[in-house]
C-alpha cells in the first residue's frame, strides 16, 4: 500500500444553481491506516444519487451539508483490505458510506456485510439497497396500490422509477411512466412491462399523459416534480395516495417559480379529492423494515420478476461528470462509478 | 297546517367571492304534502357551516352544487309532523338534510333519529355531529397526537376547532390556538383549557404563534388556510401530520394569490420533514366509524370533558346574513339558526 496513494473528491465550493466542474476538486493524499477496532477500505463501486446535490448546499435539510473541502458523501461498495476490528477480514465485500474516494475507514458500525463472494456487488448501491427500499416502501406503505389503481411514476430508467413501476405491475396496477426520450419510453415499456411511458420533452407532455390515463390517476409517487407534477395534479382522483420521495427537477432552482402563489389550489386539491401526500426519507422512516424489503426483493429478483439496469462509468475522476448529467437526467439506468478493480 | 306556509331560503345568484344579501331569496310556498312513505318535517335549528360556500359555486367539487333557485342545502333538527312511513312517529326528533327552509319532506332514509324527547337536540349539528365527528376523525386518525406533542388549531372558537383543541388536551398535547380577537383568544384558554391562543388579527401575528411553539408543531389541523398556514408552515417538525378538513380564509377567493409561486416549496417542505398532509370528507372517509365517535364524546361531554358553545339566531330570515358573517369569522360558538318553536 505504501507506494499507493489515495484519491477523492472534495467539494470545493458551494454552487448556486447547476453544479460545474469547479465546485469539484480531486485530491491526491496518503492511504490512511486504519487504528485499533477500523478496517480500511478498498472503494469498488461509489452511487451517485440526486440526493447529493442537496448535500452540496450549506441550507439545514434532513442531513448535514459536505463541509467545503470535504470528501462528497456516498454510499460505496468496499473490499475490506485491512481489518482490526474483529468483525470483519480481508476481502470480504461491504457496504459503506465513504464517499467519493478510492480508499476509506470505517469502525464498521455503518457497514452492511455483503459476503466473501457476492454475485452482484453493485445491486447493494440500486436494486437491493437504498434506491430499491424506498421504491418499495414509498410505493406500498405510503401509496397502497390497488388492483386496477393507475400508477404514475417518473424518471422510470433510474433505480427508483424503474422499480416502483414494477412492483405496480407486480401488484395489478396500471402502470403509466414518465421518462425523457422516446428510447427510454421504449425501455420502459418493452423491458420492464409498464403500460404506457410518456416522453416529457414532448410539447403535448400533460395531454398525452391526460389521455395515458383515461380513468385518473391513483397513486403518483413523486420523485420529480416540476412540470410532471403540475400535470398529474389536475389527474389526481379522489382518495389519491402521492408519496413524496425526491423532487430532482427543482434541485438546482435558486428560487421560487414565477406566481401565481398555487400553495392554496394544492392545499384545496388536497381537501376536495382527500388526497393523502406524505414525504418520507427511506432509512429514518422505515429502517426498521429492511428485512421485509431484501426478501421480497431478492426473491423477485431470482425469479426475472423485477429486471434492473445499472451505468457504470470507469474512474473516479469521471464521478463529478457523470453526477451532473445525473441531474439532467442523462443517465440510463442506475449510476455508478468503477473506482477501484475488485481484489 | 293549511293555513300556515313554508319559508324558504334559495340562491338567487351565484357569488363571486364574497356572497351578499342579494344572491339568497326567501320566498314562501305551501306545505308539502308527504306521500306515501314519507314524513313531513318541521325544522327547529338549521345549521350554518362554512361548506355551504363552496356548495353556492358551480364547480365540481366533492357534492353537487345546489342548483340556481333551488334551497339552499343544510343538516337541520327537525320534527316530524306527519308520517307515511311505519319507522318514524309524529313528535320524534330526527336529524335531517332539509336545508334552509321551515318544512321538508323526507323518505326517510337520509334521517337519524334522536328520540322522542333529547336533552339537547341541536347538539346533533355541532358537537355531536358533523363538526364534532370531523374534529374526532381528522385529529384522532390522521392527526395521530402523541403526549407531549404541540397541536396547532385555528378557528377555536367553532365547533371543530373548539372541539379538536380539547380532544387534543385530553390526548396530552399543548394546544396553541388561532382565533380572531381577544375575547375568543381568552376563552380558548379560560374555558376551553388551551395552553395559549393568538390573535390572528395581530401584526406580529407569526412571531407570536412562534413563541408560543417553541418546540415547533407536531400536528397542525387545517381548516382555515391563508395566512395562518403561512405562519404554521417553517414550524412544522419533521414528521408532522397536517390533516386538512377545510379553507375557510380562501372560499371566498376569486384568485390566486399573487407570485411566487409556493407550490414547490410546499412539496419540497414535506419531502425534507417527512410530513403527511392528508384531505378529508367526514361522511366519505369515516361513516362507518360514526359510533366509536359517539360513544367517546357523549362520555367526554357528561363528565365535563369537552365544552361546547352555541350561538343560535332566531328565525330563518336572519340566516344569509348569519352565514356571511360565519365566512367572516363573526361567530362565537357553534353558528345555528331557529327556525321553528319544538311543539
Amino acid at each position: 500500500m505504501q507506494n499507493q496513494l489515495n484519491k477523492r473528491i472534495v467539494l470545493a465550493s458551494r454552487p448556486v444553481g447547476k453544479p460545474s466542474a469547479d465546485h469539484f476538486r480531486l485530491e491526491e493524499t496518503s492511504i490512511p491506516t486504519p487504528s485499533t477496532g477500523e478496517v480500511l477500505l478498498r472503494t469498488v463501486y461509489l452511487s451517485l444519487d440526486p440526493y447529493m446535490r442537496g448535500r452540496m448546499n450549506d441550507a439545514k435539510s434532513y442531513a448535514a451539508p459536505v463541509e467545503l473541502d470535504g470528501v462528497m458523501v456516498g454510499a460505496t461498495v468496499c473490499q475490506v483490505i485491512e481489518s482490526n476490528n474483529p468483525k470483519f477480514s480481508k476481502g470480504q465485500w461491504v457496504l459503506a458510506y465513504t464517499g467519493w474516494q478510492a480508499y476509506g475507514l470505517s469502525d464498521g458500525n455503518d457497514l452492511m456485510p455483503l459476503g466473501d463472494n457476492p454475485t452482484n456487488p453493485s445491486f447493494a448501491l440500486g436494486v437491493m439497497g437504498m434506491p430499491g427500499f424506498t421504491a418499495y416502501m414509498g410505493l406500498l406503505d405510503i401509496g397502497q396500490p390497488k388492483t386496477g389503481d393507475t400508477l404514475v411514476v417518473a424518471a422510470v430508467t433510474g433505480p427508483v422509477g424503474a422499480t416502483v413501476g414494477q412492483i405496480g405491475k407486480l401488484k395489478g396496477c396500471y402502470v403509466v411512466g414518465v421518462a425523457g426520450g422516446a428510447e427510454k419510453c421504449r425501455y420502459a415499456v418493452d423491458v420492464l412491462g409498464f403500460d404506457a411511458c410518456i416522453d416529457h420533452y414532448s410539447d403535448d407532455f400533460s395531454e398525452q399523459l391526460a389521455k395515458a390515463c383515461p380513468k385518473g390517476i391513483d397513486v403518483y409517487f413523486e420523485n420529480v416534480g416540476g412540470k410532471v407534477f403540475d400535470a398529474v395534479l389536475p389527474l389526481l382522483n379522489t382518495g389519491a395516495r402521492v408519496p413524496v420521495c425526491g423532487l430532482i427537477s427543482q434541485y438546482n432552482a435558486t428560487e421560487l417559480p414565477q406566481g401565481p402563489d398555487r400553495m392554496s389550489m394544492l392545499v384545496g386539491t388536497l381537501l376536495v379529492k382527500r388526497i393523502k401526500m406524505q414525504g418520507f426519507i427511506i432509512f429514518d422512516d422505515y429502517g426498521h423494515r429492511y428485512n421485509e424489503f431484501a426478501k421480497d426483493m431478492s426473491q423477485w429478483l431470482s425469479e426475472g420478476k423485477i429486471q434492473y439496469r445499472e451505468q457504470i462509468i470507469n474512474g473516479l475522476d469521471k464521478a463529478p461528470e457523470a453526477f451532473m448529467g445525473l441531474l439532467e437526467g442523462k443517465n440510463f439506468g442506475k449510476l455508478a462509478i468503477k473506482v477501484n478493480e475488485a481484489i
